[in-house]
C-alpha cells in the first residue's frame, strides 16, 4: 500500500506549488500529478461543472492505483471535495480545510481575509470551516482573478501587480484582519508583493504548506506512509495533462524546480 | 432556407462583439449563439484541443438546423477553420480571413501588426492569408494574453490597461507598421486605449466588423439571406452555454446591449 503513488490534481500548473510542498515534506512518496490544461481555469466556472471535471480526474487517477488524492486546486477543494469524498473510496485531502485551520489558529483579532477565485469565494466553504473551529471568526473575502493571469504572464515583481494588489487588498481596509489566506495556488508566487501591500501586521497563510502537513498526518494515522528511500526517476513523479504538454512544461518551470520533460497527454473526457 | 438561423460560436462571451456586428448588418436574420464557458479560454490551448471542441460545437449547432456557421472566436478561426470546412457540409465564415483581407487592403507600408492569443499567433494562419493577397506583406505578431483578463475584469479605461498596452505594443517599435489587426474578440472593447498607445498613424482593423460584411456577401451570393422582417423575440436570438448561464449573462452585458435572460445550458461533451 505504502508504495502506491499519491494522486495530486489541479486545473493546470498552479497545483505544482502544492506538489512542491508535498515532495519537501514527504520525499519518499511517489506522485502522479494531473493538470486539466484543456479546461483550465476552474475559478470562473460553476460548482456543477467543476465537480463533473474533478470526478473525471479522480476516476483517471484511480486507474493509476493511487493510494490517496490531494486536491491541489482551491476551487475544486472549495466546491467539489464533498462530492469526491462521497463518490470514491479513497482518502482525500483538499487545500481549503488545512488553510482554514491554520488561519483560525493564527488570528488574534478574529478577523480573517481570504483572497481567491470567484468560485471559491462564493462557495462559502471557508466560513463553514472557520466557524467550526471558532464561531466568532469573521471572514472577509475578495475575488482576485487578475492575479492568476499576472502570475502566468510572469509579472511577479512588477509595478502592475503591485497596483492590482493595492486595489484588491483595499477591500480589507478598516476590517482589522490580521491573517490573510492565499486561497489560490498561484498567489504564493507573488507572496512578497501581497505581504508588502497587506502590511507587516498581516500574517499570510499558504494552504500548500498546510496541506502537505495534513497529508503527512493522514498517511501516518493510516499507516500508509512510505519510509523507504525511493529513486527519483520518471516513475517517481509522473505528470499527465489534458492538453498538449508543451505549454504545461513551459509554465511549470515557473512553479517547480523539476524537469517535467515526460508529461503525457490523456483524454480526460473519457473518464 | 433563408428563415433558418445562423450559428455563431465562441469560447465564451467575446464572440458577442461579432454577433453585435452581424445583427447590425443583417437585422432580419435569426441567430443561435453558443459560448463554451465550461472550457474557455481557447487562446492558450493546443490546435488539437481547440479543433475537437469546435467540432463538438458545430455538431450541436447542426441539431438546431443552422444554415451557416460564423466562427466568432479568433483562436478557433485560426486553428480549426479548415477542419470545420472539411468536416461539415455547411458554409463557414471565420474571423481571420476577413480581418486579414481588410488589413491587406489598408496597409501602405506593407507592414502589419497582429495582437492576438498565443494560439492564434503561433498558428501562422494570418501570414498565410496576408501573403495570398500580397506576398510582400510582412506581419509582426504579439500575443497579448492579459488583455482578455483585463477586459473581463472591466478594466476598460484604466491606467493598468494602458501600461500593459504600452508593454505589448512596444513589440512594434521600429517595425513601420501602419495597420494593426485586433485579432481577439475582446480587444475592440479597449480599442480607444490601443489606438492611443499605438498612435494615430496606425489603423486598427476590427475583424468583427469585417466578418459581418463577409457573412452578408456570402448569404447574398448563395441566395440565403432573409429579407423579411422578423419579430425580435426569444426565438430570434437564442443563447446556449456549456456552463451555468449566470456568469455568461453577467459578463455578456459588457459586450452586448441585449438582454440574455434566456441563455440555456447544454452538455457540449456529448456532441
Amino acid at each position: 500500500m505504502s508504495r502506491r503513488p499519491i494522486g495530486v490534481f489541479d486545473s493546470g500548473v498552479g497545483g505544482l506549488t502544492v506538489l512542491k510542498e508535498l515532495i519537501r515534506r514527504l520525499p519518499n512518496e511517489r506522485y502522479v500529478y494531473f493538470g486539466d490544461m484543456a479546461r483550465a481555469p476552474y475559478g470562473t466556472k460553476s460548482k456543477e461543472t467543476v465537480t463533473r471535471f474533478s470526478k473525471q480526474i479522480v476516476r483517471f487517477l484511480q486507474t493509476l492505483d493511487v493510494k490517496a488524492i490531494v486536491v491541489a486546486c482551491n476551487t475544486a477543494s472549495a466546491v467539489a471535495l464533498k462530492a469526491i469524498e462521497d463518490g470514491f473510496d479513497l482518502p482525500v485531502i483538499g487545500v481549503v480545510k488545512p488553510g482554514a485551520k491554520a488561519a483560525a489558529d493564527a488570528t488574534k483579532t478574529g478577523r480573517i481575509g481570504l483572497i481567491a477565485t470567484e468560485a471559491s469565494i462564493s462557495s462559502g466553504i471557508y466560513e463553514e470551516y472557520l466557524n467550526k473551529y471558532n464561531p466568532d471568526i469573521k471572514l472577509i473575502g475578495k475575488a482576485c482573478p487578475l492575479f492568476v493571469s499576472l502570475v502566468e504572464e510572469g509579472c511577479i515583481e512588477d509595478p502592475v501587480t503591485t497596483e492590482i494588489a493595492r486595489r484588491y487588498l483595499s477591500a480589507f481596509k478598516g476590517t482589522d484582519i490580521d491573517t490573510l489566506i492565499m486561497g489560490c495556488t498561484h498567489f504564493p508566487m507573488i507572496e512578497d508583493t501581497i505581504q508588502r501591500v497587506a502590511g507587516d501586521h498581516v500574517r499570510l497563510v499558504n494552504p500548500a504548506f498546510e496541506t502537505a502537513k495534513s497529508t503527512q498526518q493522514m498517511l501516518e494515522e493510516r499507516d500508509m506512509k512510505n519510509d523507504n528511500e525511493i529513486p527519483v526517476d520518471e516513475e517517481a513523479y509522473r505528470f499527465y495533462v489534458s492538453d498538449s504538454p508543451e505549454r504545461f512544461r513551459r509554465i511549470a518551470n515557473l512553479f517547480l524546480p523539476l524537469s517535467i520533460a515526460g508529461a503525457r497527454q490523456i483524454s480526460i473526457e473519457e473518464y
